[in-house]
């Protein structure tokens, strides 16, 4: 029996995608993508903090920078987020600063993630949030990975 | 009567040269600057959010990313970060992840400075803040800012 993907599960099989790109280069395997309100694809992204030596490069900082050159303008208004792994302050910061007004999120980081960080949401006041998109496939990725990494 | 300056003063001067740039193109007038432990600026930069037209360009993200450049690694440990203005929570984030160890701020932000948006320090744990360092100034540069945008 096949089972059909909900439009938030399509787009997170994209950034899970992404994730395992960074999986591939060694990087921490978090993937996100930016997705305009018509469904097209405006940025995506993933870890590249060891390839550029940069603590800034998540994989939402990538594509929201991405998303941001497609449209020419800095504010992402009504555009959705989809990213494998909650997102850490940083990155939560700047998709308030970027007025994303849905983020959905694949697998929770209770130790790094902006939840745990934050007394009131870092989000635009008008965003949406969405978990457990796809959590399973989201989470078994960054547990290969930091599996692989301590043997 | 000269006064002599103290090393932070020092610093923080450059960090508010870098911020009057911001200014004079219009940008939201914050400069960052990240010393090495031997005193040496490894990394500066100012606000670049319009000219960039990306929300992720803030001061300390230049200075950081700039800093991680010349020394050919993603880690600030025993480096000093002097921003003009409160840190935003993405900055505050990023600053936790470069492992910088010692934060030195101009004037605060209660508005949107991280301050207000944490439950709990983003710095690394090791890492020292200092705050109120040529406050007057910085907080000065900014003021005039937006008061000539609202003209």
């Amino acid at each position: 029996m096949s089972i059909a993907l909900t439009t938030h599960e399509r787009y997170m099989r994209i950034a899970l995608a992404e994730a395992a790109a960074a999986a591939a280069e060694g990087e921490v395997p978090i993937g996100a993508v930016v997705v305009g309100p018509d469904g097209s694809i405006l940025g995506r992204g993933h870890n590249l903090t060891e390839r550029l030596a940069d603590v800034t490069a998540h994989a939402e900082m990538q594509a929201i920078t991405a998303a941001a050159a497609t449209l020419g303008g800095k504010y992402l208004d009504d555009c959705t987020l989809y990213v494998t792994v909650e997102p850490c302050l940083m990155c939560a910061g700047a998709i308030g600063w970027s007025h994303l007004k849905c983020i959905v999120i694949g697998t929770p980081d209770p130790k790094g993630g902006y939840l745990a960080a934050t007394s009131r949401s870092p989000f635009h006041p008008r965003a949406t949030v969405v978990e457990g998109v796809l959590a399973d496939d989201c989470r078994a990725l960054m547990q290969a990975f930091f599996r692989s990494r301590r043997r």
